[in-house]
């Protein structure tokens, strides 16, 4: 196995971090009144290792594949809906391309896993590793081979994205069940705690899901090696996998990550898991109106920007807190000090 | 007394909501799962009467003041930084120049009270009805006829902005007192449960803030005639009463308001308590971390877009609220639909 962990640097810098506070407190404000915007900076510049760090450019990334999963009737929209959005999503008229278009974000879908063979785009990354994952209630959702080949497909667009900083989404039908499954594998959770009810799975269909996935925990806790990689490979997805490589590729180039819901916060949670240093170069964009989502956030710290009730996916909470980083940002290089706006600060 | 609600629309329009509501089902995107974002697009086109209402342009207005209440020693920061930090908004030094500036959005001071003689400048409106209220310790802040001028005055602005709707911030210090003062008049609450730490005041300052407060309230208590405009005008600002104003006149064109932090959410107090029926013309940008924000606005059944820990004033959070109001607009009027995207939906 490839070591994705490799180089990340994972060493804080108490200097570094007095030197933005101090440059923050110089600024035409009282002293922290600009709250997680004062965080965000702190945590932006310590990731990048530079306390004049500045963002040039943001992207999100739409991770998409398809589920072997939806053969069991886990959600309320037809599989082939995973293509239909990616066609959406490249003629613009997904929620992620009005959201990145009226915010100057990039906006790039990478297919690492559609059932369908999109034709060359400007705005694909064609990479698929496979035409959707196996079904994981009957064995594992890809083979160690698809999983890492998945893994290195985000952490090549991570480690070379020319962006200063990116978010992480993602489009396939089915991957609430997924994201669901491999919480619970991974925390020790029944379906019942960690499954949402995903684009809108309520009555018979929500009660097939927490099943299915019950079943395949089972399944699947008999034969895991307790790995996380053996956990996103039995019931994670193509799309989770390339999420969490995106995630160590940023990493070893100390670029921040903004990580969007549900599904790019499983992906999350395998990442940290893996290698609890990542921790500090993730960015929570919301908390999504799915069920398990803000107590996900818990398990790994993750403290989220944005809590708008939103359950949508395609990096969309992702790209909103973007635009509250890039305006922190925005403050800490662009505003006035006491001194050169000649302001009498509190202590004069 | 001018009735500044005359004209206000105030009935709702249930075909209008759900004309909304049907066109926001039909986007690509599961039923509800832009959470907030729906609300806020239901709720602007409500104010405006136009299931296709969009937004033009949209402004901050900056209302600034000064305190008489400053003679007691309330804030950390002596009285002339109101006129310091006008004169550093005019500079684009402040962070609201920064936040608007980065987000398209017009930036205008309104100088309404301050004790100081500003020369004319593009970005400042001269409105000044005295320069800075008396000493609500020892008399009424106001007089009869500021307090009404001082309304006028944002009414006006309101009226007249040519921006589909706007934010209102202010800069005054002292004015967290006034606000915690006004806020506990009309609810009958003590200075303990409404007064925060301001730009920072904590120990022995904050014990005086406090201390005023209760004593001012002890003297204008007896002789309040209970009316929301004769408490404003005894414990509340110049600024305060602007911005107060300036949501009836915002009403009046059918405009919303996006309310900023403690202060103007005083104001927004005092105009729900004068006219409930205004409370449809307003957004809330954020929860700020004064201390008795988040009860104040449950008071007036506000819901914050924004919960970021800020406590700067000046309109800053209402300016990063309007990013998010203005990408909820954006999804409605520029998403695909499900027929015209040929992506199939859930009862297909």
């Amino acid at each position: 196995m490839l070591d994705f962990t490799t180089g990340i640097a994972t060493e804080t810098n108490p200097e570094l971090i007095q030197s933005v506070k101090a440059k923050l407190d110089d600024l035409t404000k009282p002293t922290g009144s600009l709250g997680t915007l004062e965080n965000i900076v702190m945590q932006y510049c310590s990731c990048c290792g530079d306390a004049n760090a500045s963002i040039s450019s943001a992207h999100i990334y739409v991770f998409a594949a398809d589920h072997g999963i939806t053969a069991e009737g886990v959600s309320l929209y037809p599989k082939e809906v995973t293509t239909q959005m990616v066609i959406n999503m490249l003629e613009g008229g997904a929620a992620i391309n009005v959201l990145t278009r009226n915010a100057a974000l990039g906006c790039t879908v990478v297919d690492v896993g559609v059932d369908f063979d999109f034709e060359e785009h400007p705005g694909l990354l064609r990479r698929k590793v496979a035409r959707g994952s196996g079904n994981f209630l009957h064995g594992a959702a890809m083979t160690n081979e698809q999983c890492m080949k998945a893994i290195e497909v985000g952490y090549e667009i991570g480690a070379q994205t020319e962006s200063s900083l990116f978010g992480i989404g993602e489009m396939g039908i089915g991957n609430t069940t997924a994201a669901a499954a491999l919480s619970a594998l991974l925390l020790g959770r029944t379906a019942e705690e960690t499954t949402g009810m995903g684009t809108g799975a309520v009555g018979s269909v929500y009660e097939r899901k927490c099943r299915v996935i019950d079943a395949a925990l089972e399944l699947h806790r008999k034969e895991w090696d307790g790995s996380p990689v053996d956990a996103l490979r039995r019931v994670g997805g193509l799309e989770i996998a390339a999420m969490t490589g995106s995630i160590f590729g940023a990493a070893s180039q100390r670029k921040p990550v903004v990580v969007d819901g549900y599904i790019a916060t499983a992906a999350a949670l395998t990442a940290v898991t893996m290698f609890p240093s990542v921790k500090k170069y993730l960015f929570y964009g919301h908390v999504s109106n799915e069920f398990f989502h803000r107590a996900l956030l818990s398990e790994i710290d993750g403290e989220p920007i944005l809590d708008l009730g939103m359950r949508l996916g395609e990096g969309s909470g992702a790209a909103l807190a973007l635009g509250i980083i890039m305006q922190a940002m925005n403050c800490y290089h662009q505003m006035a000090t006491f001194s050169s706006a000649r302001v009498s600060n509190k202590d004069d």
